[in-house]
């Protein structure tokens, strides 16, 4: 079967594309130059670059730049891109040009060339709509490509990623408010500490989560501010003097978001700081879960030679030669996702601190990156919310025994008797298998009256 | 020469001291157990440190449960290691046990000792000053240790770090303001571009470090918020229920800031989350200087093979072997501390995410690693500031050669000829060594009217 | 349209499977409890789940622990895994339980009900060959997982990571022979300094390229070492003693290359230290390759106000505004991917930390990092080969004008005049805007003999 | 009190020292220009500068280019800086021109003002000896200063850190022979697994430890080439052709160790791989005991609440408010410090990328973290020997307990009567909290007889 192909033509010249696709000439040249990795950028970045085209298109239009039918041409292709309707079309990956450039002429291309047949026009033939001087109108892939991956990111962060932590803290709350009256040995350095209650341990974890959810939100400002209007180096060259400010105004419109013009152009292309700031809250959050998902599985350690003080939900068989064993399988995966975070955190840094000039070429880098870690932690937070955290038991039997066990309520004394013979009480107990009590008695230093009064675990959390 | 020494006891039993020295038994036993690297607690931790058991005793002599006398003893005491005349008598080595219980303790035992001397009684005596039940009266480790971290980063990033941004920024400006009428050719990718002015370029640097600042400033309440009240594992046991709320009040009369109650004293001990978020903010203000050192040092590259576009200050010969270099050196320094910034920040993480059940025992490798990314950070931008920055100066004649030379003026002409006759303007010129004008016309695609009226660099920028 | 189910089951109980997919229940499991992250466990690692499920079937043969006929059945189910045609029923993403169990029971369950199905049974039969006891037979997922990973991850730096550094270094030495007269001036701290030839400076990136090559094959012996035989702890329970040996060899016969017993199962299952070693390797070249990339860069920047000492491939349109402007792109992505395996390898790292006890369940994060790390190594290496170094072209006349007006050449004076007078030559030409020469006969410090003896670059490299 | 001061002179000017320190010019200006940090260049370099020094000067005589004279001045000199008589006058801190410049030039000053002094002349008279012309005969920092650094650190690797592997690995082997005899529960995924030794357990990191000794001694051939001799830029402009291989000679003769000339002088002073790669095998090792420390702390913890599977020494009250508390305190501080590594990695990563051109000017930053990783992982092991490893003891008693109770035996089942009855088995005991033994009898699947053949742990192990 031969695959039939068109001539496209840039100004490197012509070059042939396969027929039955809307791409053109600089998108076929970058497939053929980068085949690095599988990933192509995912559906949202290309979502993005579509609502950028259109609404580009009618601030171009109301600013008297673009004629109706032009718009109306570009604004239908673009809309099919936003749909989600073009997405093979658009088949470039990650790692090409630093600046995303084929990746904004893949969208000029694709739209020119759809809008072209929806004039009744021939692919490749650049009339009515040019890629450049009309889809790209008043545009750069400098200005356009960073402001598609804070539209892409701002999204993702709004539509997903808090909506995420916040179900999973709601999960959480649950279980301050229902263990609140389980009372249990609190641990640190792993050693057996004073008392404490399973709903307060639960409520640290909320607590963590909130200010998560908060450090979020108090980046995402940043990522709101786009890039657009500065076109090649910030200096808006051929851009309208208003088309910044317009063209913000129909993305808001597109997205019912609060995007913003950037304070200062140069910063906005040269740098990719908001990203890198956003990418230092997800890690915050990162490290967050990975001690929240570790506690969890600890605590459900067992059934029968670990600290068994929580059950979780049996979701699937754990071993293929172990019968019945059963494993926090939730917690791994999202104790691996937060570590993948860290790592794809300091991705971003060094991408973020490589820009030179006028221009950061680390742009898709940073995007990606950011990208996954946002996924990710939504992803691994819903699904630890659904399948461990909301199934969570307590084993209130083994949290009692620990309890009874345990020498360091010892530590309620101190106001009456003193560090110094507190100490004494509990090493003794601890040398002699005995109780506190019975190492108290013996000791001589509390009567049973006493004891009784100052020895209340519930008074104690 | 003997050593003279002295017994001192604890739990565990009696260990000598040596007799000029204020510690006592717990801290002799860590001098002696952890022997790794060199590095003790720096100054500012000893001196925050002084200003939480200061403040401890009057909160608990305000609520009746210290002594006027003891009081007055362990404030003498408190104050004269926040002036800094006991720091000697704080050995002890950053890699401890992470709960700084160990620097806790060594707190206390030195104000104790030196409290009891002031008493009129003997070092070891712990009479009439007892290390944990006054020293310590109300606290664990687990609640002190987490405050005076808090304290320490706070002080330091509002008394050195936000002003050593301030004053790099206004530097800056300075120039912004003075190169505005520079106007020089950009680039992106390192490849020529359209024109701008190196007032423009330092704009973006200004811009960069004003929201790096307000980075910083933003995660700073959740240093200002004090694990103090919390004693052993959150629950408060054996404090004062106003304990908390007192002793935040003494340490902001002690330090003029503004630090609160944490919000969840099972989260303030169990996650070192502030920390991990303010390091957040620290590596992405080092991504930005990372960026702004690199731009200054290509732009001074040279004198006679590089860009040459900035002349440096020369502070110092550049070579020991090449006579009369003089290299960009602060620009150096400050890029080596970005990268180190960088390589903390990985530290912080994974340290913040390692806390378990009621205790992060990663304390002091958190604390360090912050610590070192505010002195760091701090140092370096003050140096570039003033050896770097405020001698700038730019080299005119370079930036108007090239400007003049430059093929990407010729994209001023897109709106008016499009951009592929632009582009074979563009590459002819490039081709035949032409100028772009000379291009333009032998193209025949501008007149000579046309291109003085569109092809004005004050217009472009 | 309904899609047909039929019924599976595990030791949970029943669940619906799709009619025609050959996975079974704990597979169907997998998929509805992990939902995190779009990326499926790639083609080379079910290739390599089915080297090793093949390899384990002749070898339980061998032994005498599996009869001929279920032999026969498994080896051909598996071959057909190994060939790729069943890569559509293996749907299990990375992020799941962190052993790899779910991913070891689906290659049992496709490969037993693809074998069940070959011996006319039905699926979801078990019968004649049930997924545990028989294709998983004297396994564990705790040793057959790491045991593909090592034998996906062995393949591909062989077949493609060695080659690829290869046909780099192959391809800048010949550079290295090209550029052997071609003398300029080198650099240092950005500076102008001495001169150096651009062979010898090409002899640096090829010195870096065969040490990065050699790093990585020092590395190799560990991945080369497999876990199979240790079972579920590394005790072996349920294996023939001579199976580890015996599959090994299988396993070899299969892939052609020298994998060996691990030489302590506890280590093989309980850490990934090898794939963290190996990703250390990796980072190394990671950094060699993002120096390398960025000197080509900077060397092809220009044309006309950069360094332009090199001329760069023209592959594509540079930019979507500014005509005729071209990038150097594969410098970009070159080194974007070589950021992206310093992220990775923060990953590996500290996923390789976090074993515990008998296991370490961060080897799906370990795998997808050093997997990746080395797939983009590898395909930018071979873009970065092709479409840029092959192509590489000097631009002598600009090396020349540099290495003409530079002041370094003064060094050359040190031995003859010290390096106190060659300074104030140099300082002078400089104040002065004097050639090196000029300045050396106005201060009186050289005569034209001397100065002929002297001063031959050529001489100086 | 005054301080009395010298006039030093540099190419740049005359510049006022303090009459009793050695240094010179450059050393005062880069005190005066580089006010970052605290933290000066450890003795470890200084020595290794000395070393370096001492050399250079012989192997100049050896070829005729030094003076009888002036040589035994400048060994003299040299020697007391390696024998740290001179410390003091070495006052550079890390954070300066990334050349390290200033040290080699520290260097040079204080050894030629000293070998003055000691030739009878004036501080500050440059003569006899030159810092330049003679002390740094033949030499530049460019190739001193990583010479220098790998002296330091290959010393430090050898005398330092293999030993302090060695000792932890024989602490570790001696507990594999005492243990080995004693059954456990194994534990995968923080569950219940089948059994296992103890002693089989430590044999785990024994093999982790005797790996990561060979990954550091495989690492340790690319730092004992040093690039001494290849001056400025690697061409050896001003040494003496054969001044490589005798200065190398040189200084094998007063390290003993088997230091080589770099294969590529280029490479050498351009890429710091070497140690790129060396920090690769630190935190390689680093992991290992990230795991290690972890697994120790998790079996220790308790005494009632935990796992207590062993009994850690008691080296230090644990707790200033819970009296007897004791904790793993050396756990904590090895892993801490593995932590710290991999953070220094991070770093060293990018700073090693970070070469341009001719030089990498990320000297200092790549030195220091090496330096930190080394130190700390030599001093953090001994101090786990000693202090934790040596006096561990096996909690038997309750080792035997878990194993009695535990259900994941039934996986010695699978080969008799297959994975899904033995599962079966499993689940039963856990829901009617039945022995397996127990279980296995009510549901009819095993007799007596089988059970006593088939179910020995010692088999299992």
């Amino acid at each position: 079967m031969t695959i039939e192909r068109r001539s496209e033509r840039d100004s490197m010249g012509e070059i042939l594309v396969e027929s039955d696709k809307y791409w053109g000439a600089q998108t076929q040249r970058s497939l053929d130059f980068f085949k690095i990795g599988r990933e192509r950028f995912p559906k949202e970045m290309i979502q993005a670059l579509g609502i950028l085209k259109k609404s580009a298109a009618l601030a171009n239009h109301s600013l008297g730049l673009l004629s109706e039918d032009k718009t109306q041409y570009i604004v239908k292709a673009a809309s099919e891109v936003i749909d989600g309707k073009l997405d093979e079309h658009f088949p470039l990956v990650i790692w090409q040009t630093g600046s995303g450039t084929q990746s904004n002429m893949n969208a000029n291309e694709v739209i020119s060339n759809r809008a072209n047949e929806l004039a009744g026009s021939k692919l490749g033939s650049k009339f009515p709509i040019h890629p450049n001087d009309d889809t790209n109108k008043g545009q750069s892939s400098n200005d356009t490509f960073p402001t598609a991956m804070h539209i892409c990111i701002a999204k993702l962060v709004t539509e997903k990623l808090l909506p995420s932590i916040e179900d999973l803290t709601q999960a959480l709350q649950k279980h301050v408010d229902d263990f609140s009256e389980i009372i249990k040995i609190g641990r640190t350095h792993w050693m057996d500490a004073t008392p404490i209650s399973l709903g307060q341990e639960f409520s640290g974890y909320v607590q963590q989560l909130r200010y998560g959810k908060a450090r979020v939100e108090k980046a995402l400002p940043a990522v709101l501010r786009l890039a657009i209007g500065g076109t090649a180096v910030g200096t808006g060259l051929n851009a309208h003097p208003d088309f910044a400010r317009v063209v913000v105004n129909e993305i808001n419109k597109e997205t019912n978001l609060a995007f913003t013009n950037a304070d200062n152009f140069f910063e906005a292309l040269a740098a990719n700081d908001s990203l890198v700031e956003l990418s230092g809250s997800l890690k915050s959050l990162a490290a967050s879960l990975f001690k929240i998902a570790n506690d969890i599985r600890y605590m459900g350690s067992g059934p029968r030679a670990g600290l068994s003080e929580l059950i979780l939900p049996e979701n699937e068989p754990g071993s293929s030669i172990m019968p019945g064993k059963v494993n926090p399988t939730q917690c791994e995966a999202l104790s691996m996702v937060a570590l993948q975070v860290f790592g794809n955190d300091v991705a971003v840094n060094m991408g973020g601190a490589s820009g030179h000039f006028e221009l950061n070429v680390f742009k898709p880098l940073i995007f990606i990156n950011v990208y996954h870690s946002i996924q990710l932690l939504s992803d691994a937070m819903q699904s630890f919310q659904k399948h461990c955290i909301e199934g969570l038991q307590p084993n209130t039997k083994k949290m009692k025994l620990y309890l009874e066990q345990s020498l360091m309520l010892v530590t309620a004394l101190n106001p009456y008797i003193g560090y110094d013979k507190a100490a004494e009480i509990a090493k003794y107990a601890h040398k002699q298998e005995l109780s506190l009590k019975e190492a108290a008695f013996q000791l001589g230093y509390v009567t049973e009256t006493e004891w009784a009064l100052w020895m209340d675990p519930k008074k104690m959390i």
